[in-house]
């Protein structure tokens, strides 16, 4: 932590700040520059976060800087190798490149499995669907429930795909957990403490959506959440953030994939779906997102998208689907070597 | 509904949006221009969304617009004089101001017991305090729960004042209600539906804090949520939103508070604490709510900010909240003014 | 400066970051922490900017981070009393709430003599119009040049109030410079350094508005540039950033008004005009502005807005502006007595 | 043109908007919904712009909507084939992945010539080097002026490389001309319309780099301008927009290049150096360019980044890249093998 005093700070100021410190458990270090006084704060076992907000709130300080990561279990100081999530037939974080598709909303038997059937045969490997809808007005569809939860399983049944669900509530997670194979936390959840931490102890691996305005470091803190909790396998989700721009029903900030790669050993999906809001620029961001390192990309495709009951206007149709999938062909084969090289390297 | 068609879409398509229109129960009024095709969907009864999302993803459109709000009890257009919501002594909407001030957090008895007294005796009617606190790190404090609660049922007893506190999930919904008189929903819960839902019953008044990156229409939305629920005691938050700028914690959309009097009948109340993030302009702040027709302000007091267990920079001390009740006294008493103005115009 | 390294950076890494600060002229204070070392650079006189950029460039730097601020002559560290800017009857900065209308754009002699002598019986002091006008579209109407600074200079001659017009390109300045009392550089033209620079010799004052995404720290360093190129008489005026929010034109960051008043001694405006889009919002966001402390209001006024060639949209008619101004009365009274007391404190 | 009136508009305000907007040579075809009146606006040769902002300020009106597109020759209505741009051996827009390296400033004649061969045999066609520099403090590096562009036009003469250099004020344009290849507008004079219109006449192909807060369509606009004033030479640039994230110093926003391919028919160009801000994650970002269709990439590159003046902290080194041209080598392939088979579509 590094203390910057106002540049007319009092002495009294300065050694009440000094005392403080030193009060939660950490050392002092203090540089008196011409303008002012900076005070290096040095030491472990203390409570960083409690400190930082209580010297914020001092006289005398301009501003209290944190140096350290607020994550832990996360970050790749803790844990060097990528951590890879076993998932049916699918290695998340691994060598494989991992596609899921499905619809938006589970609507009915037959759109579920005509859809798993399709996505299955063009190379996905875990199908996607809701049965639990956040939707902005309460007048608007909201999901199947446990119903659509059950085609699900029988989607899986007959395909032998992995699921993936959104819950929305710590109240529900026990009944999704008994259908879904991997838990999707939606953006707007992202920040769902009591959700959160209900995730800990659910017994599935948890795919984490990144907040519409939320910081990668936030992203990351909330991913501490449910490690704390006790729940080791988590993915993250990039699926653009809100911006001025409304060209697109988000900003993909495609640079989160690197940046995450460089700060954190979690796997990080793509959903180039719902960055793009429209179906025509959703094959180009995919390649982005396997070219940039991704180890996975989650798309939106219905059968029928302007007979979906949500998101027609981002899905993809099946044959849009087969198609994108051609053409990632080339851009999976260099993903590939590129992690082979890396895993090489490594060893 | 507007429906813009592409520049180059063909016939069959134009006929095949007309006839979805038409499925979907609206009259068509298509209208062609040099260039393209617009048609004017016109009717009522039909599910306007699920046109709208249906038509965006049929070939041959360009755009899909929504002409009419999509929210209906919480407008301007359903009741045109104001929602007034007595609490404790304080009618928030009506031709008082209200001042809600106390800690972020409920932190022993002392602490909540002498903040509630002095912030009553400068002025306030409402007294804050969080016993459930989302924090960004799982390492932070969370709150003291129950116990917190019944702290501030005890400072209730002891002062009169009405309570306000947080929910976070919708399992504590029944237990928050017990104890408080007014439930408060916060930013990074706006959109958390599970918990919106819930308040429907709680039979107390719900704060809606604005989140982080929610534009106005959806913080709308979301009160929408709850009164469609059955609970029309709903008031509105803007606690500032996140931008680019630093300098601030967020940025206050000291505008929302006009626009949100232009398209709705519920109060908005602005919390200058959390939108500024510092201390020292946080009375400024307070001064631009009351002139610009906020129904109330809610304030972080603290008796000793340095020891706050969280936002301490924010918070302002006891002196510093009778600083800013003595500067507000001017433009509250103009506020009065005008609302009673508006009254004698409306009655 | 603070520079904090990698957690593994090695030795050789810190002896080479210390050896190249003390190249700069700067001395060393190293901090090791459990995790990682932390450097303080201390000193004057060596180009701390340089240097921070360096270091930021160097192996095994984790952040380079600037303590001081990087400006100099408009801050309140150089110079502790408020700029006070007179133009003709107007003290900009002093004791006087300062009010500048007129059109968007002047479009005819009738259209600014009219709007002149109208605003100023309702209270301006200062006229503005536009005769270079930024345009998004080269197709729009680009302004009347030389002829609309001749009208300017006319309805000055007529009503005796000063004029404040926009200048788009260094090579404009003399010219403008030649009519005008204040020069406007617009929100697009915050950072045309080559502006900025001609208007350092330029002999008039200079109101510099925000930039649309620019920072509160970046619009100090555009003044910084005014100031170094020898014209000390800046002011600035917030005039909405651009964020997420449609409901507005721009999100008014009405606290950048208290955050100015902090950091700079130059008087700071508020466009609400222009952060709003539009009229009906426009009064209510003038009003925030008085009572939170800027040094004057500016806005669009037009005879006609419907028939404005320009931002009819959010132009006052001139009923509007008087009726706003009489809702102002109040505000400006107690604006005064605060100004007035801190001046007897300073004093 | 859409016009939706307010709900409870009165018959004469409709018919007074009917009128206005056939005084301005359009025809109306109004729509008599349940709540309200929309107005279809009809016809072409009419002023489009300036009825739509007259209507935006007409009372009765509660939104003008543009339904036509703002700009003309930029759009891919106006031309489906791709523009072309050659300079030097580059074809930029063709079926060539076009690399463009060198410093952020030109600093000595050792410093660009040893760049200048490095980033050639490494498969650069397009030497990039500021001489004249948009620094956000006064008190920074400006730029060699023209002596930096003779050592540029030296390096041209050794190498063959074509120039490309930034221009800040249309004075300088004839200057920089002489002696670039092609003339850089930075972010910061995006909407600098004075440049704009004196490129028009500069005899040079043009890259625009969009502005930090910049929307697509703005960008475009821009873009007209140039091609509007007698110049079709342009390319744009996605350099990263401004959010509210701070790990990178912007968020490249990627999804502007599909998006920008699907409007128009010039080349875009990525520049991951000041999308990211620091050199790691530059490599990916250019991975992910290529990958999505960009025309081109442009990476600052300084043989020492830790003793450049300017951006060292995003310039890869020599070896960094020669290795990331390594790297994208494959992504090249595949690229080539697209923009063929789109060719071949088209042809």
């Amino acid at each position: 932590m590094i203390i910057s005093m106002r540049a007319r700070a009092s002495k009294e100021e300065v050694d009440y700040v000094c005392e403080r410190i030193r009060e939660f458990g950490f050392r002092v270090h203090s540089i008196e520059g011409e303008e002012r006084v900076v005070i290096g704060v040095v030491g472990v076992g203390g409570d960083v976060t409690a400190c930082l907000e209580s010297l914020e709130a001092t006289p005398g300080v301009e501003k209290a800087m944190r140096i350290s990561a607020p994550y832990k279990f996360v970050s790749k100081e803790f844990r060097r190798e990528r951590t890879v999530i076993r998932v049916g037939s699918a290695e998340i974080g691994g060598d494989d490149m991992v596609m899921m598709a499905g619809p938006c909303s589970v609507e009915s038997e037959k759109q579920i499995m005509e859809t798993a059937e399709a996505v299955k045969a063009a190379g996905a490997k875990i199908l996607r669907g809701g049965a639990f809808k956040p939707r902005t007005s309460p007048y608007d569809f909201q999901g199947m429930a446990e119903e659509g939860l059950k085609l699900l399983a029988k989607a899986r049944e007959a395909t032998g795909m992995a699921i993936i669900t959104e819950v929305m509530s710590d109240a529900d997670v026990p009944l999704v957990a008994q259908y879904a194979d991997i838990l999707q936390i939606g953006a707007r959840n992202m920040q769902n403490f009591s959700l959160l931490k209900s995730l800990g102890k659910c017994g599935r691996p948890v795919m984490l959506k990144r907040g519409l305005s939320a910081t990668i470091k936030e992203l990351l803190m909330s991913a501490e959440y449910v490690v704390a909790h006790g729940n080791q396998h988590v993915m993250l989700c990039e699926r653009g953030i809100r911006t001025f721009e409304t060209a697109t029903r988000n900003t993909c900030d495609i640079s989160a994939i690197p940046v995450l790669n460089e700060l954190t050993h979690l796997p990080v999906i793509l959903d180039p779906s719902h960055a793009a809001g429209k179906r025509s620029i959703v094959p180009a961001l995919a390649k982005a997102g396997v070219a940039i390192g991704a180890d996975g990309i989650i798309v939106e495709v219905h059968p029928c998208p302007e007979k979906a009951v949500s998101d027609g206007a981002q899905s993809l149709t099946i044959e849009g689907f087969q198609k994108m999938m051609k053409e990632l062909k080339g851009y999976i084969e260099l993903w590939k070597q590129e992690r082979m090289a890396e895993m090489a390297v490594t060893a």
